[in-house]
């Protein structure tokens, strides 16, 4: 049944023989699986089409896009966001908000995350299977606890806990990364669909990677992995956030690159844009800055290629955004310093998400317990017992 | 069936209640399962001795350790080695024998190694799962062909086609870097025992790492992962045998340790050694030496735990033999540019099976085939029939 539900959700629509050739389950057993799936109203099937020639056609699932849901949130560092998913991977409905960037209290955040989430009205708690959060920073995995998220100043936060009060909700709540989310998201529904070793570096002011090794994230001992941004690089460099000295980030975040194109660091997406603008009118300063940030994110991924044996890497956030800027200067740096046989085989790519991979990562993260264990949505759930008995 | 003998082989002799206990499976199955091992001469039971106390004391299941066998080979840069391992873990007969240093043809190693294989007398090919064979270079994991063996000035080797006709054997031959069977073996006899995200890191000429993630092995996409030797550290830093500029392992493997105590490359492991007794007599050149290598093993590592968030470093190669000179530099430059969340996890330490951790990762890697389905032996076996029915 994990298997069938699993495959409706990443594909979409299946008919009953591609499911069973997915799944390797027989004919009967697909027939009799989605039957229980469509009592308890999470498929519906549709009666093919006469093909004109000789074969019965098969009949096509359909997942209930209202049952079950999820509801992704993000805290990004200049804004947050929120989206209702559906079973199959409909995305019901999203909403951004703009925020301030800088230190912002959890108080003030949940908040506005209420604030954001009652905006959603294609929510509905009874159908939904958990809530799944997407943050810049380091997340503990065992209990969710939000060990660093330097851009909003936070150190060893209970994010899931404050935002079930401000949510009052019983529903599960999932914390993870926005790279690892990003990375999930991508894998899913973007850039990196049907690749099972992918690199997925996202760049803003922080530097976050997501590993998927063998279809699986790369967590590490305890939800720290992926990091990748403060690997110390540049023995020469310069101070990080995070205390330690020459870190990655600090040669290919949006600070270095504004930096570097004489702006005003802080100055966020649009100073950015400004940035591609200018370099693409001939603005020498701002093309070195590009330059610059191609070549060391180029060294960059040489080394983790080198290490990972990837066969995507998946560039998002700003690197997405300037990626036609640097394609090329990141190739080159791949061909001098990654190993041959690893670098023939991997592939660079911009995100194809955009900059809501990690909140539909968030809301993936939170559909893992139904894919995981959807026998648990075919028994009746008091709420539809209630309705029933109504 | 494969949980208890996968418990067996890493444990060697449990009692039928520690089985049990471990693989979740009931006292009867226990039981039953164990009869087919025995049966099949896989595995001999023990009356247990009474304990004097009320209760029946379980009976004590001891593997065979001549039923199933694999050898282990090892084409290591200055030397070839061979080991018989048996079901349960004893090594029963090992051999190495120094070679120079140097290109060495296919051809001369292939039958150097069938010459060595041919005095280890403990080998029964009739009782032989298979053969191991772990190497100093980039292994392409679907057709074990040696992608890069810089040090043996190998490309492209069919290294397990020669193999089997200089061996004239029928058995699987299973090849793989000697890194990431360094950290099989300290994973499963050694070092390591017990733990899931483990980072290898070897040193002798080249570096090579084994990285264990969730108790599995990292290969990558086509099993090149685990080249952290080279990845790129030092922008400022000198020319690597692999074409690239100022990889890791021109900062931390052995000629770089050599060169910098003023000693000839390509010295080997007596050379290693006098620096050693130098440094320890207070030669400030052979102390600096050291220093140098442990700063940027340290450095190094940092950003490995960053990327991969383990719970353990296991130090082997050169670096195990100069661990204790070291260990002080590699958990301050951990300190100093690794995240404290995850720097705070992981503890490091120096491999326990010293140079031959490779040699015994291959004859586990020959294993895996028995562990995976060890069904396979209980059917009768062509040699044992013609046996039984002489």
């Amino acid at each position: 049944l994990g298997a069938l539900v699993r495959e409706l959700h990443g594909a979409g629509p299946l008919s009953r023989s591609e499911l069973g050739m997915r799944t390797g389950l027989t004919r009967s057993t697909v027939r009799a699986l989605i039957g229980e799936l469509a009592t308890a109203l999470l498929v519906t099937e549709e009666e093919p089409e006469p093909l004109g020639t000789p074969g019965r056609p098969s009949h096509l699932v359909r997942p209930n896009p209202l049952r079950p849901v999820s509801l992704g949130l993000e805290i990004a560092v200049d804004s947050i966001a929120g989206a209702v998913v559906g079973f199959g991977g409909d995305v019901l409905q999203s909403l951004r908000v703009d925020r301030p960037r800088g230190e912002l209290s959890l108080d003030h955040t949940v908040a506005d995350l209420a604030q954001l989430a009652a905006r959603l009205d294609r929510f509905d708690e009874d159908s939904a299977i958990g809530i799944g959060v997407a943050i810049a920073g380091v997340v503990r995995r065992a209990d969710g606890v939000v060990a660093l998220a330097p851009n909003l100043g936070w150190r060893d936060i209970a994010l899931s806990h404050a935002l079930r009060q401000s949510l009052g909700t019983m529903l599960p709540i999932h914390i993870g990364n926005e790279a690892d989310l990003g990375a999930l998201a991508e894998a899913r529904r973007g850039a990196a669909r049907g690749a099972s070793h992918i690199l997925f570096v996202s760049g803003e002011v922080g530097v976050g990677g997501g590993v998927i090794v063998d279809g699986r994230p790369l967590n590490g001992i305890a939800g720290f992995a992926g990091e990748i941004g403060h690997m110390p690089l540049n023995p020469a460099g310069s101070a990080c956030r995070c205390g330690s000295v020459g870190c990655w980030e600090t040669e290919v975040g949006e600070d270095a690159l504004l930096a570097r194109a004489g702006r005003e660091r802080g100055g966020g997406r649009d100073a950015v844009a400004s940035v591609l603008h200018d370099a693409s009118s001939g603005d020498e300063r701002a093309q070195a800055a590009l330059e610059h940030v191609g070549q060391w994110l180029g060294y960059g991924l040489a080394g983790l290629v080198n290490v990972l044996n990837p066969e995507l890497i998946v560039l998002g956030g700003l690197f997405g955004r300037i990626y036609e800027q640097i394609a090329d200067t990141v190739e080159l740096r791949l061909d001098r310093y990654a190993l041959a046989d690893a670098r023939r085989l991997v592939r660079v790519v911009p995100a194809a998400l955009g900059e809501d991979a990690p909140l539909l990562g968030a809301a993936e993260l939170a559909f893992e317990t139904f894919l995981g264990d959807p026998a648990a949505w075919l028994r009746p759930r008091p709420a539809l017992v209630e309705l029933a008995t109504a």
